[in-house]
Parts: structure tokens; sequence; C-alpha cells
């Protein structure tokens, strides 16, 4: 017998919440009772039809992070066991009741961490993690700028950069957000006008765009890297070459998604050794901006397409 | 008393021989018969008026790299003495019969090495050795491509790149080349027009500029690295942020001649260490291409841009 799972279907580029069937792990997989799933700026192209799923993720269920609780395991699976408290990166699926993770992507949730910020806390600080000292190499002492700094992203990067010891320069366009994203660990946060004025950066977090990206490549040090994980504001960049060569810059970017199980497991793997002490310990937190039960999803979406949020916009299941 | 010496001298973006005193050498400097001095693209913008030598250089006397042997050392200098072969890469001053280089940044010529190519040496392993390992991060195993490999850096590039155990793909435009650049240790030497059938690559070396960048970025493998060195087709691109991002790859640039003492200091003992046991071994060598008399640096530069060169355009002094 199959039991029913209620899901955000996306359809002719529009979010419908619909009945199906339970997924059923496969032998690596947890199945998960979905108590929160944060919105990312993926799940709006997605919905919009440009930006499919990877192979093997419900092709039509958004949701590429979730929290919840084990209620079945594949016939594999060592690590976690039903009633255990999890949380992590998925290909999609998320926005659910149910959903399923594999176990070697599932992080374990501190006791005391609410539902709603371990739903928006994977995505945010997986990404920020990765981009930052992956790719970016950022190291205690080093001055970074983290360009868009209000999101779900953008305010994990700011606690991390802080944490790590580096000097954090956070833009926040909506100055009404600045001494938010300040008291998270910023020693400054300014508007992306005073670039020029806090450099030169060692690293930068582009997680605005092409036009972001061209404003500041000028104000980067010696060795620099930028990397690039947002474009909302476009992709476009005319470049002169020489202006990588003589400071000996270079600009890399990310995404999670396109990525294997392998290397998933990999930057779990990281993300439980180098943040999940700090989360234990109280020294980051998940800023969550707004609540919606999964039944709104698409005012949920809505909200998230407007801007001006204060981290993290969360889906929520149950009570 | 002070010496004459023979100098290449820049005066109206033209070239001109002339007499001057011979260089005093400060306390950590050699002062260096010069008897071979390569020709690099760089000088030949510096003659144009372009490219000013750094501070503590001759602002008008070019040479980059230099090989000759030491006749008088400063007062701090303990690991070079009178009589020793060295050559080295210099912030200019070396087309000339008497040039100065930092103890630092001198490298001792293997005893059987003749000194055309001692004088072409420097400069191009030492940037192909920066650009490839240390920006580029090679290791053994992957697929690099040499873009514009039959140049000076380009014939250093791909002996480095096949000694450290890579597949090396070059390409050379000039058909006539691309058998040489082969011998060299070029698993396939290509027309720039096939570089999307012998991808993808996990290192770019870029040789040529940007339209050469552009056609290579969508052939780069997953957490490809893209070294942009050489800009000579145009240094413009127009990039869309996404090809970054999907496949994680990055872009950077380097130049040596833009870096401290220290730094410079810190690439010759890199160089020491890693470059000049393979030439001491004889598995790596220096192409020479054409020999010039310093009385003829004119005719030189204008060989040098014609192109279709293999390997290295130097000025010789004495017999």
């Amino acid at each position: 017998m199959v039991n029913a799972m209620e899901a955000a279907i996306i359809r002719d580029a529009e979010l419908h919440i619909e009945t199906r069937d339970d997924p059923t792990p496969g032998s690596t997989e947890l199945l998960v009772a979905v108590h929160a799933a944060g919105l990312n700026a993926a799940d709006l192209v997605q919905r919009a039809g440009f930006y499919p799923a990877p192979a093997g993720s419900p092709p039509d269920i958004p949701g590429m992070e979730l929290a919840g609780e084990v209620v079945a395991v594949g016939s594999q699976v060592t690590l976690f066991a039903p009633g255990d408290r999890v949380m992590g990166v998925v290909g999609g699926g998320a926005q659910a009741t149910m959903a399923l993770i594999d176990e070697a992507h599932a992080l374990r949730i501190p006791p005391s961490m609410p539902w709603p910020e371990a739903g928006g806390f994977p995505e945010a600080f997986t990404t920020a993690f990765d981009a930052l000292f992956t790719r970016g190499a950022l190291t205690m002492g080093e001055r970074v700028l983290i360009s868009g700094a209000a999101g779900g992203v953008g305010t994990a990067a700011v606690q991390l950069a802080a944490a790590a010891g580096a000097t954090v320069v956070a833009t926040v366009r909506d100055e009404a957000r600045r001494a938010d994203v300040a008291e998270l660990g910023a020693n400054v946060a300014i508007g992306p006008e005073s670039v020029a004025e806090h450099g030169p950066y060692d690293v930068v977090l582009e997680l605005v765009g092409a036009p972001s990206l061209t404003s500041v490549l000028p104000h980067m040090a010696t060795e620099g890297r930028a990397v690039v994980i947002g474009v909302g504001a476009g992709s476009k960049v005319e470049l002169n070459l020489f202006q990588l060569m003589m400071p000996r810059i270079r600009i890399g970017g990310a995404t999670l998604r396109a990525r294997t199980r392998t290397e998933k497991a990999n930057v779990a793997r990281a993300v439980t050794r180098h943040v999940l002490p700090l989360l234990e310990a109280g020294r980051i937190r998940v800023p969550v901006c707004d609540t919606y039960p999964l039944a709104d999803a698409a005012t949920a979406y809505e909200r998230f397409g407007t801007g001006k949020k204060f981290g993290k916009v969360v889906l929520v299941n149950g009570a």
C-alpha cells in the first residue's frame, strides 16, 4: 500500500498543489517527512522552465533543500535511522510533504534548531561555504566582498567569512537591511556604489551578477579571486583580459546542482566538518525572513521574487 | 673609472645602439657581462611606448631576460661570485653588453648550455611554469591546451606540461611548425580550428588572446582553469557568466613583470627547484629560432614581429 503525499507541482510554468504517491527510497536513500523546505532563486527559474531538475530527481516537483524526520530508509543505509532529524541539499522534490535524500547528502540537525531554520540552512550555507573557501580559497585576515549580502546565500556567507577571520565588506542595495547584515558579522555593510572605498578585495563573492562584477573587478587585490554564483542582474560581461593579467586575478563560477552524487557527498562532508560545529556552537544562524505553508507555495514564490529579503523564505509543513 | 657598455636604447619608439656607462651593482646585485638576451613580445610593446619598465629598472634600455658572466657583485651578495655563469628575468636593461640582476633572481646556467639558449630560457620557462602550475594547478594525467604553442612561452609550456605527466594538446596556426611542436612533447599539434575535437581541457594556457579564449571556453572540463598570459590577438572578451558557473571553471591571468622583488625571488626559487633539474637532465631545451648581434637589435625586433617563429629570437654579444 502506497501513502499519498502533497507536493508542489510545476505545470505550464505555474505551481499547483497536488497529491502524489510517496516516493520509494533507493538503497542509499532516506524517506523524509518534510517539515521545512527553503526557497532558492533557482526554483523560480525552474518554474519558468529554464532550469530542469537533474536526472534522478523528480522532474516536476521543485525544492532544492529540506529538513525533516526520517520515516524509512533504503537497504544500504547505515548512517541514519527512522526518527532522525536530517537536513540537506537535494536535486529536487523538497517542496512536498515527503521527499528523498541520499544519506551521503544528509546532515544531522542540531537538537535545538527549529524546523524553519533547518529547512533554510542547507543550500545557502553549502553554497556559501563552497564558494568562499573551496572556490575562493578565502583565509584568515583577507578582505572579502559579499556582493548582494542580504539574501540566503549572502547572510550565510557573511557569517562564514567572519567566523573564518576575514574582514567582511557586504553590499546591500536596500539601506534598511544594512544594519541587519552588519549585525551578522560584516565589518561594514554598504551600498553597491561604495565598493571602491573599501577595497582592495582578496575575494569577491558575486551574488548579483554581471553589472556588479564589472564594477568590482578594478578594486580586487593582487592575486584576488572572484567567485560568481548569482547572476540575477545579468550574466553577460565585457572583460579586458589585461584586468586579469596585471593583478593576477581570476574569475570563477559555480553551481551546486550540476554535480555528481560523489561531488555532492564531498561537499556535504566538508559542511559537516567545517560548518555544523559553528551551528552547534551558536556562532552562525539562519535568518528566516518569512514562512509559508506548502499550500501557499505560489505566494511564497511571489514573495521571493519581490526581493528586499533578509535571509530565507521557507515553506513549512504541519503545525 | 667607469667603463662604457653598448646598449639598445628606446627613443621616440625606435631602437638605437648607444654607449652608456656600465651600471653599478646595488648591494644585492650582480653586474653581468651579457652574452645573450632573449626577445619577448613585451619588448615590442615597450618600444612603442605602452609598457614602461618597472621602477628600479633602466627606463630606456629594453630586455627582460639575460644570460652572461658575473663580473662584479654588490656588498651583500652571497650566492654568486665573479666568473659564474648566470641567467635570469630582469625588469629591463638586458639588451646591452652589461646589465644588473638581483642575486635572488639569478639562476645558475648548466655547464653544457650554450649562451643563446641560456639567454632565451628565463622569461619563457618562468612564465610557462608559473602559469601552468602556480596559476593553473596543472597535475599529472590532466589534459592541457597550449593555445599558440610555437613561440618562446609555448614551446616551454609544451615541454613542462609533458614532463609533468599531462596530456598536451598544442595549437599552432602555422601548419609547417606543428611537427616541431609535437616533437617537443605535445601529444597532438593542431590548428586552432580543431580545439573542439581534442577536449575537454582541464587547463588552458592562452597565449593568443581573446578570440582564442572565447573559442576554447566551451570545451573546458569541469573545474577547468584557463590562464591568460598573451593577448596579441586582442584582449576584450564577451563572456556569459553561466559559462563559468555550470562547469565550475575559472579564468585567470598573470604577468611576471608587475611583481615585487620578493615575488620574483619566489618564482626564481620555484624554477630552480622544479625546472632547472629537467634542464640539467636534458629533458627540456630552448628552441632558438634566430640570433642577432646586439647591433642588429632593430632587425631582430622586426623578425620577432613577423611571427612564424619556432622558439626564441635572441640577441647575442661577442664571438
